[in-house]
């Protein structure tokens, strides 16, 4: 963590004091940023106040308090019934929205924003409450380019992985929903292993270093995938999707005859199954793509 | 790689020679091992001949020029159609079947090859050809310890990540599967992703560098929800399962209204929506081996 505890001593005003709250709070204290916070329940603000947070008296204060605000509540509609009443005082100031949600809602909040005269920043977490102001933390924005090289360095203090995504407010939802589509990939994978090995008497304990080297090898596939997809061929370089379905109906029956839940292994063949009767047994995984792509119903 | 150029030159004999098997005979003529091998179209030798190769003439002269027979097949039926009529030849000999299929399949071999009176090693390669030979290969190996003690240092030409399982031959195809199950839930996730990120427009090369943080901090998550599982018990460390579903929902609601397919978020959020319904929607995402763990079909 970089702290400019000389160069940068921005007033930040935090609002909504929950888990994740409160963690943003703490980091920008621990970087010498002058902290104004507000939430609901005022309870929560104690440990924040002991650390050297102002607690604001009203909703109108905490934003009057810094020109930099950042607001992390449970959901856009709650963001809303709460700045709604203010959203005049918000004018010349930037707000930062780390408050997870859909593109949808990031655009509609940057169209409410630009009406108070703010500039907005629709950010996204990828870390728990405990990894902020760590290197366990990305933090993506996206919005106005010079509204995050203004406050980049403020923001810096909540994670070094703080990335601008571009001026579409819709960017940091896209890929916060693609990363985390990626991790329960990556959750559900284990947990179907587990539940395998698991009837089969083995220990999960011991299946994660064997887990670890997968991912890593995986990993490493995804760069040339990526351009195959840019590209739009799918040269089998490693496996073909004949193979994947061989072995996904290995899975399947395995998990059928151990007694364990088959749902996700045969619900990964149909795909591949649509990919093969599409002309794509021949090539490699990015071909799935395709299916991917299509919208939900559709067939080709 | 460990070359025991003085220390090991166990004669080899490789059966099978597509691309995993010619990968394979490659690695050992490499160790200095005097590597026998054979396939049913010859020509798949010559590589390997001007390596230093033997062809073998059959495939009982195949079996008859080595202690150790390696056999990389397409699957197992193919395995016994080959090896049935040359079974006598293997008393005495240790059988390494690295050909992929179900544990049923293994323990069926097993049995068969205790007939013959050879040790039989069921083996199982989680890397693609090109990785043969370097740390980008694991081998996991199960059955009798004496057996792969014996060839451990033969077998550790073909990569150092040599990992022996146990002795129940269903062990490797277990792993196997198991960790082809992450394997396909990242690459699935990654698509998804990449579909998303590519009807708004963003190139999903971009995308990887975020997709590899995201993917360090869940496989650091593994070894905590390993011990959950192992406990029976799952608090919630980072975020619970009512939180998961609520993001389960953004992404849904993204692939449906960016036109891109929503079947795998869909089926992701049906199965956290059973286990909330069994009353986890507090807990953590470990909690959801109770899902995997049930019989398709069974609901609570
Ligand atoms: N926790 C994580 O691991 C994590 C990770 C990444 C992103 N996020 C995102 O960060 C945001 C906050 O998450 P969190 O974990 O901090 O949630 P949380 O602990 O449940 O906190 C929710 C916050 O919203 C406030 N709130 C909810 N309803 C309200 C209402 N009707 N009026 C006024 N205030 C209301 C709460 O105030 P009270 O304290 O008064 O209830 C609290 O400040 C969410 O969008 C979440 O998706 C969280
Ligand atoms: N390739 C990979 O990335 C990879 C990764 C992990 C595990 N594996 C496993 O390794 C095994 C072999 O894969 P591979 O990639 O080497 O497959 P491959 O290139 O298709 O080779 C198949 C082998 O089986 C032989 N074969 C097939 N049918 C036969 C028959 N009826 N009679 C005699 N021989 C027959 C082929 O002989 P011909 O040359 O005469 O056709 C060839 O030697 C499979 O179980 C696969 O799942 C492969």
């Amino acid at each position: 963590m970089t702290q400019n505890r000389d160069a940068d001593r921005t007033p930040v005003t935090v609002i909504g004091l929950g888990l994740m709250g409160q963690a943003l709070a703490g980091a920008f204290l621990r970087a010498g940023h002058p902290t104004t916070v507000w939430n609901r329940s005022a309870a929560k603000a104690e440990p924040l106040i002991a650390q050297g947070a102002t607690l604001a008296d009203s909703i109108a204060d905490a934003v009057e308090a810094s020109p930099l605000v950042v607001v992390c509540l449970s959901d856009y509609d709650t963001a809303h019934k709460l700045l709604d009443p203010v959203g005049e005082l918000l004018d010349g100031r930037t707000l930062v929205n780390l408050t997870s949600g859909t593109s949808a809602q990031a655009h509609e909040t940057a169209e409410w924003a630009a009406r108070q005269g703010s500039a907005y920043l629709d950010g996204v977490i990828l870390a728990v409450p405990q990894g902020i102001g760590t290197a366990d933390a990305i933090i993506v924005y996206s919005g106005p380019r010079a509204a995050f090289d203004l406050y980049e360095p403020a923001l810096r203090s909540l994670t070094e992985a703080t990335t601008y995504l571009g001026g579409d407010h819709a960017l940091s939802a896209l890929h916060d929903m693609a990363v985390l589509g990626m991790m329960w990939g990556v959750l559900n994978g284990f947990l179907q292993g587990a539940a395998l090995l698991g009837a089969a008497g083995v220990d999960p304990a011991g299946f994660v270093p064997l887990v670890r080297q997968g991912i890593g090898i995986v990993t490493d596939w995804l760069p040339g995938y990526a351009e195959q997809i840019a590209e739009g061929t799918y040269p089998a370089l490693d496996a073909t999707l004949d193979t994947h379905r061989a072995a996904m109906e290995h899975l399947a029956q395995e998990s059928e005859s151990r007694g364990v839940n088959a749902d996700l292994p045969r619900f990964i063949q149909a795909l591949a199954d649509r990919a093969v009767a599409d002309g794509r047994g021949g090539d490699g995984y990015a071909a799935m793509i395709e299916q991917f792509r299509k919208p939900s119903g559709a067939r080709s």
